[in-house]
């Protein structure tokens, strides 16, 4: 089963990078994918109706301003979709983000933070693991790993300062 | 040529009527629908598709929170779509403002104010207006029988405040 | 597998009772619980840490205001977490919003819109029904009816406006 | 019949080239104009009141910050004003924004994206191409190419990440 | 020397009485109307234009949403002109707030707080009391009064709780 | 040693009670006061002046809309003050929190969430409760009487959903 | 009779000085001070208490973030102060424009654009103007250069596009 | 008694020195911390819990984005906490900010503004001044050095401008 990162335009593929990165870097396929909810939608349909069979387990969909693509997908598939709001020159992302969290009840989509494309990929990780052991316990591998950083640099911060 | 009228959702249609009605007070006929972008996306994509050859001038998209329908309708056709934001329970319309109007280069939509819905209807009209002198001048009728109105409303209040 | 439901005070109760009754009409397991990331920490980290194994697939956590519940259990689990932000007395979600949605790399969560319950339980049934085909099938199923309930609306609506 | 685009300010003029140009390449005439609706009221005024007879279709006005240009022109005709908000230094063109779209009752404007100067431009074309059969086509053209430069990123991104 | 109150809609008189009464209570004179910047806006422009001549020295501007009416009067009088946001269904007068205070470099308004209306009469006094004595007098027994209020309610809190 | 309650208004008084009633509670001694930075500064300045001589070891200030009594009395005493922003009519407050606690570099003070007049109350003590062992206990066990009404609390829900 | 410019910080001379400058060609006096409300109050206090008689007519405050001074030397004078909001590194100034314009109803200030420092000194023009005939004529000239400089602009951009 | 320093990232080292320095500089002892409330949320809540008798006086929470530092630490200490909200890419802070100030009932945090290192340091040894007769003098004269600070730029100012 392999995740899905689609982006509305290529300029957004530095954000998206990312995710797809760590997800590859977990043993999970991937596919990425430019498409465009207002330029291309009929190729946004298509792929969303048949990500399911096609072995697609989540879909992290990355968009700024007003970002319709993980709703536009959303519609047409029942897998969960990642909405990934992106910055752009004006707004700082809100636009971005209450374009795609705010979603109408009935079709949810799963928002993560402003150009966190990192963590739409550990969220996709996230619910894969929830039936695959493997990820589970390369996901609480990653936790721990994080946690030894994070004391790293206390070490660091703390000998550099706590000699009063 | 008719304009139609779209909303998300039938408990929109209190905030859309003014805009139908000020149409139908200017003998433009209407077509009024409930269409939504993420629970009907194939018929909103029909309707859009043949919206022109249908006899629809310009389309007005009512849609509150993530507001995609405007965005979605645009996508399939070439027609100006009115995008006229609704506000729900919180954000007071703010998240279906910035969800309409901060659509991505080369897929505009016409964006007016919160709940403006007269204001879509005059704006639908001012379109149709461009080419059909009938439109225009009762649109000029109208902006005058709007002054008449500020100006009794002037009168009654200097009347009231100004004996010093 | 279950779904559990947390939320930080029993007065969210009545927002997450929505998603709480659409998993039940799906014939999937709750949990409900009411946790606060700051009045009970102890007890977030014990349900967080013990989530899988008690057979949790996945976390919805409620919270108002500068809510770190979501945040405080995903901490502590490798699960999905959804964040459900609640709307309070001032600011109309919008603090919970960007105090659940904009988590640091590494520990994301999945939020959905203000007040949303209704779509928490959607998306979390969404995540289990990657793998499960029974609850795909019913999401598809629930999918097809919203269409019918918007098509019989749009039924209505034209009925009343369109006959020009 | 022409398109006139109006701004505040010189200094608004880069942001508006990409509307003037995408009517030019349509091969539609245009009127470029620098009015100040606070520092040359009266030729604001004359430009409006005349422009149809002018024969000007459609106005766009650009403006920044208390952005009073597009609703100063919508007073003194009937045509339809395109809104164009421009970011300044502060605020990302948000005062701009709700300075143009929040018209009141009776007077709207067609507001566009923040700094979306090539969007005000082709939705000044789809208004003129309501009756236009040969822009109508062109539009069609210009969308149907949007879709090809889509696809062919979507060529290469997919080319480059999607050998798993 | 008179103060005048003009406002876009009568609807706004309940927030703007309380500026008048305040002028007026200081043995002021008060003009009040009801002039419209896009509905009226030849009576917006004969009113600014002439303000001075006719006996005005300072102009309240009450209007909300995209709020031009300050901005409107200020092109055309080299008055002071006070702008005065009032709130209206939504976003909070924050429209109003923005639409009135950001003015370009050159034409500034004297923006009070939103539905301020008792303020913007009393920042017309201290305008007028910049050269008129008797209104300076009458301004610092008004701020006396004040302090008295505030020091009789301290009195009347205090008793209530300080007696631990 | 006092903890001081002081309100700009007494319409603020029904938001500050709860925290004078928390610190009165504690057996602590309270002063409670209204004094406007605006319309009595001169008390407000005295009062900050003569705080710690006079007993007061914290000062909570309360105010609405361009709140600023919490900085007003921070210029003139080197003890803490805590902000507590209240929300008026429009803004939900937001106003304030921002007029509280954005201060500049040298003079802080300790802002609260808006309306949070039980927080302010129990930040005051927790100031108190850095030196005073009474009071530290007391803190304690007011933070496990609210763990066990959490927990009473959980325990109802628990008991009306999780038996599926 | 002179116009006073007071910045809580030097770091806001920048700013300040177009409206210094713009008085200065008027050939109207003014008196340029760094009185911080938070830092150095009671000479805010002692200014704003002697202004009036020190000829200063109008008062302009200039300040960022938690911006308090204009209302700390309002609190203190019955002269007219204009509030000039600046904007530091964070939120664009819209703390400053918060933290001003609110006022309480009494105290009122007239608040300016962010950053606009000519706009305050213009308006500190228009104040003096009210009854300074020599004043008034030189604004109106301003004005009539302005609207100069916008033709000519409009001659140039006119003349670079429109050749259709 | 020390006060303690703990930020979620050593990213934000750079904003929370000025807090450190200045505490330094006034002779009370530190300790400088990088924990994580996500990522290393256990060790968090040991420091948390050890604080008060680890000789932790206060202690400052600084973090970015969704930041939940301050509130898990709240969750575990009867001990004030300093919320420092940091800004990051995005927001400018502002989702920090509401995170951190907006804490429920019963768990307050003593918010300082966006990126205020240097006032978070203040509030904290104004915190220990209560009671601590050495740090209030010392506050005292620092303010007092600020007042002169401020005097001394006025001169400069002054001298520069003040010669009409």
């Amino acid at each position: 089963m392999k995740i899905a990162f689609v982006m509305g335009s290529d300029s957004d593929l530095e954000k998206v990078k990312p995710g797809v990165e760590v997800v590859k870097s977990f043993g999970v396929n991937v596919e990425v994918r430019v498409i465009s909810a207002h330029r291309t939608p009929q190729i946004a349909e298509e792929f969303a109706k048949n990500a399911r069979e096609n072995g697609v387990g989540v879909i992290v969909a990355a968009a700024g301003m007003a970002a319709h693509l993980a709703g536009v997908l959303a519609a047409y598939t029942t897998l969960p979709v990642i909405a990934l709001p992106i910055s752009a020159k004006n707004l700082d992302g809100l636009d971005a983000l209450l374009a795609m969290v705010q979603m109408p009840p009935g079709i949810p989509v799963a928002t993560v933070g402003i150009d966190a494309g990192k963590n739409a990929g550990l969220l996709a990780l996230q619910i894969l693991g929830v039936n695959d052991e493997n990820i589970a316990t390369k996901l609480q591998t990653f936790k721990d790993d994080m946690a030894k950083q994070v004391i790293a640099k206390d070490k660091r911060v703390s000998e550099q300062f706590n000699h009063n």
